[in-house]
């Protein structure tokens, strides 16, 4: 029930018609009784960066969710940019603070950390292959570094996007040791396709599956179909993994601690949600 | 349930807290299936202007409720402001058109007006007083002469606010004789109370109540009781009342219709809103 109190967070991105945070989010807060809304706001770029300023000027604005196509260009919008968010040169969650200044985080990769770690797996000292440095790869590889990894492989086709990523986590990170230039999964604990391969039937693997280890633990972000065939493959070999929308339902409750609000497990919201 | 194709209206006012209108039109939207849904911004001033426009740019904006503070200046800030709104000199309502021009009208008046024609009382050539040329007052009298009155009396304890209105009347309705300067009820077969005065106890009553007709129709704008100190002296004098809260739930209709979608009756919207 929405009255003139509910504490709105904007879902800011464009287009709006596969939005899927406000059917996880809304029905939580409405069975919780916190009186909060997710709304999906359809920000063109050429507009984003006026609106973003203006609507945290509503009285009733508590947190924007940010998404495609903003992510980036919200890290150059808010006060303060936190350390996982300015390594993966993106930004999908603002707050305003009591003074009115907006702190922007990224929660991507917390997503992807969570549902590894919840699975029972150890990150921390652990050696993880990150492909794929782009915006969620970049994310996955500043949680990871967060979390504790001791080593972190990064690959990109694009060589220069790999050592980009590897040279923002230099900066915060000082002690992991990062390589850069190969997609080998051999000897890694962690493996992570942060590619679009797979979303299309016909697409490459990202990787050559043949050097994962059984003990391997393989995560996907592709959400296109619960098992990719990447997926598929980690599995025949013996490999634990991780499905691309635990990811996604991992990080809302980081997404609720960083608003304030009461938060709950992952599966809760799964069970919650109005799609699956 | 709120989802990416949501079409979004936008309550526009400051502060938000007291803000009844999400609590009757979602109950409907969601009784009809109807992918709506009304959303309280908290807009301060020296932000209005400028979020108003950046509102109506969001590809799922659908349209604003305009109130306090910013129905006056929403006059200025559409493209084309029906006649209603400008003899109003408000504006409470504001549509994009395909073309993404903005029009605003004010549905106040109308509110008042679809009441007292649903009680079954002529409006088409009556002779209504009303007392208070302010906002609403000058809604009320817009929309009565849209609906055919054939005399119009205008009374503000501020004569220029009442000689002011009856100039832009003058403007739309040539033939409608006007007259200012008496609050005196005698010989009227509409009697409206569009000032202030019943909010607070010890208010004194709006006009002389003596001249009242027990054949006059009577109504009222303030909200703060239902039955006010003035309305309460009209019935004892065998007048058919009207209340306040009846001018809002009447004027819901007009605004559904006014944004394209399907609508209902002012009883209907009674029942469902979770309030009352």
């Amino acid at each position: 029930m929405i009255t003139g109190t509910t504490r709105l967070i904007g879902h800011l991105g464009y287009p709006t018609e596969s939005f899927k945070a406000p059917l996880i989010y809304n029905p939580y807060f409405e069975r919780e009784g916190i009186d909060a809304i997710v709304v999906p706001m359809g920000s063109r770029s050429e507009d984003y960066p006026s609106f973003l300023k203006l609507f945290f000027r509503l009285s009733n604005a508590h947190g924007a969710l940010v998404t495609m196509p903003h992510k980036v260009v919200t890290t150059g919008l808010v006060d303060e940019l936190m350390p996982t968010a300015a390594i993966a040169g993106a930004c999908n969650a603002v707050r305003r603070e009591a003074d009115g200044r907006l702190t922007g985080d990224m929660f991507d990769g917390e997503g992807f950390v969570r549902g590894v770690l919840r699975k029972g797996r150890r990150i921390d000292g652990a050696r993880a292959l990150v492909v794929g440095a782009g915006g969620v790869g970049s994310a996955i590889a500043a949680s990871l570094a967060k979390a504790g990894v001791a080593e972190l492989g990064l690959f990109d086709m694009n060589a220069g996007a790999a050592e980009a990523l590897g040279g923002r986590l230099a900066r915060y990170y000082s002690a992991l040791e990062v390589s850069t230039g190969s997609n080998d999964p051999t000897g890694f604990d962690i493996v992570v396709n942060a590619t679009p391969l797979g979303m299309k039937p016909d697409d490459p693997l990202p990787l050559e599956v043949e050097g994962l280890a059984p003990t391997a633990f393989v995560g996907e972000v592709v959400m296109a179909r619960t098992i990719t065939p990447f997926l598929a493959e980690a599995q025949r070999r013996g490999c634990e993994v991780q499905v691309g929308t635990d990811m996604l339902f991992e990080q809302i409750p980081a997404y609720l601690e960083f608003f304030g609000l009461p938060s709950t497990t992952a599966e809760d919201l799964r069970r919650i949600a109005s799609f699956n």
